[in-house]
């Protein structure tokens, strides 16, 4: 089998362990004699499989009882009208605009209350975070709403603002479970599964369960109501069984990783060697903000296109898959989650070496 | 392995094959070194999976082309406020209520829209279908709403009602590519996977491209659009996409098998063979109306809980899993999908006759 790195953005690389386990079972689940695919989402096998998914995603994140795990279809993107027509009350919602995904939170909140932009990054091309202490907040807002790592732009917020008792609402997709979190700082937590949780076509949503709430905006859909799915243990209808499964192995691959703090201290060293070199390159420049870069999503660039492309392609053929930027942005973006080994980020080191010593003697 | 036989009515048996070639490539799809569950739903290798599902599917339920085919999250129920958001114009739509789904269909509709039940055969729970020919459909109704297939009661319409201009919806989520089917009778029809497709995670809809609509009900949430899929080709965010490779697997299982004439021959002769056993039992009756008779799900009763009870455990130690009617109606149900084979139904067949012989004496 070749021998490929893959630094998609997500759908992304998810623990080999974890494929190979799937591989075994997928003809026959612990002796039931079906795939899991293929069993009723309300026999007792498959509530197991769910229970436990819960459970561990509980223990690994540290998520108080008063908090409800939430497994809901449509993607972050989903979110981004539930939220507000969920959390509406006084009708006002703040919003940090930090990129694309917190901009379109932002444009689809407008639906339906009216949002505010506290703080934006754009005029520096979000390329950094806006400053969380000076922010004035609305006193009478819903909630505040931050995308705390931003996937396109390779920045996160390091610290959250201080909403007071407003309550902080993050999408954290593309950073969630790659280090220890606080729970108790948000109100509402979501992450679509497919960056650090598993494949595409689930999205985790933590919510205080004060929030959750009976009166939403009028109308709300049934299947757009947080209350559906916490009144039903997220089975109002046939949830994603497969999906869920799958989600439910990555929590106990985290866990046999060491949980949390582990996999920060491996992502951490992961994310140093990968911005090292490109500090140290006279070719490569990390065009991020020092301050706030991801350790998830590594943005950089030649600053030549021609040479970007050659990059992306020469990369490709050595086995470096995905390595392109958002077709936003253009360059090149290495998305290193929790599933990609050292080994890849080592290669990737390697092979950004090999190509200066190559071509950087042209170009720069 | 275990040899079972699941007559789960969704998430239901998949076809062998489709599972085997699943596990085979689970690892590495088509020597690219990655499961399909890491692939960036934007690459080639993906591209070409979704376009051959959409075309394959296209084929086997041959859809015109003035129909676009769109994948959809959130299951069938979503569709539930989907199809009044997108289709309200009149403000008012006819609902036939045939169960427990188009009764649910219709009180979400009331959320955004006057809704009417013009037909209903709650009277006879649900056992039989209201005679379409006589039906006063408004003039001005935006659209007329059936479920085709009431998977919980084993009923089936055998005849569209004629709504003349007006667009004619259809839940054909346990019905869909169990025959030929005529897509033009239709102004949008939808499946939740997990029955003949799939497994569960995503929702088939097929709509008449002049019901896809830029002006919707105000607000209708972005990703609650038809237009917002059918503009990015079901791809406006990330996909489930490895739930649609499944689905594409099938699709090329149905073209292999003959396609959906050769099915409906198989599935009725597996009805038939089941029916016909219920008939002629002195111990098993069947509560539905002959003339309505689904193909696909088929309840059946002894007339006594408890003996309905014994029947289901001792059933389920001999392999037949999920016989269990829903909870709602109680009895017992075999759902027989595509993937069921004839050897499920005549272990199935056989099993009621012993059973019959111990426990008929002591009963009938």
């Amino acid at each position: 089998m070749k021998q490929i790195y893959n630094f998609s953005a997500g759908p992304a690389v998810l623990p080999k362990e974890v494929l190979i386990q799937a591989k075994d079972e997928l003809l026959n689940y612990a002796n039931s004699g079906m795939s899991v695919m293929e069993m009723s989402h309300r026999s007792k096998v498959y509530e197991t499989i769910l229970q436990e998914a819960k459970q561990d995603l509980r223990d690994i994140a540290n998520i108080p009882d008063n908090y409800e795990i939430l497994f809901i279809q449509g993607g972050a993107s989903l979110q981004f009208s539930m939220v507000p027509m969920n959390l509406i009350k006084n009708g006002k919602a703040d919003y940090f605009v930090t990129g694309q995904f917190a901009k379109k939170a932002y444009e689809e909140a407008k639906l339906f209350l009216d949002a505010k932009v506290v703080a934006s990054s754009k005029e520096q091309n979000f390329t950094t975070i806006p400053d969380v202490a000076n922010v004035e907040i609305r006193e009478d807002a819903d909630y505040v709403y931050i995308c705390e790592n931003n996937t396109i732009y390779g920045t996160k917020f390091k610290e959250l603002p201080n909403t007071k008792d407003i309550p902080l609402v993050a999408d954290v997709s593309s950073c969630f479970l790659s280090e220890p979190i606080d729970i108790t700082k948000y109100g509402l937590l979501f992450a679509g599964a497919q960056k650090n949780i598993g494949p595409s076509g689930v999205c985790v949503v933590i919510i205080r369960k004060d929030l959750i709430r009976e009166e939403t905006f009028n109308p709300t859909p049934t299947m757009l109501k947080y209350k559906t799915y916490a009144d039903h243990d997220s089975m109002y209808n046939t949830p994603p069984t497969y999906t869920i499964y799958m989600c439910g192995k990555v929590f106990k691959w985290i866990k046999e990783q060491g949980g949390l703090v582990a996999l920060q201290k491996r992502n951490s060293d992961k994310a140093k060697l990968l911005y090292d070199a490109i500090e140290q390159s006279n070719l490569f420049k990390c065009p991020v903000d020092p301050n706030y870069r991801s350790i998830m999503n590594v943005p950089f660039v030649t600053g030549n296109e021609e040479l970007d492309a050659k990059f992306i392609k020469e990369a490709k053929e050595a086995g470096l898959e995905n390595i392109k930027g958002h077709r936003s942005v253009g360059g090149m973006r290495a998305s290193i989650y929790n599933a990609m080994p050292l080994d890849g980020i080592q290669t990737l080191v390697a092979f950004m070496h090999d190509f200066e010593e190559r071509e950087g003697k042209i170009h720069v």
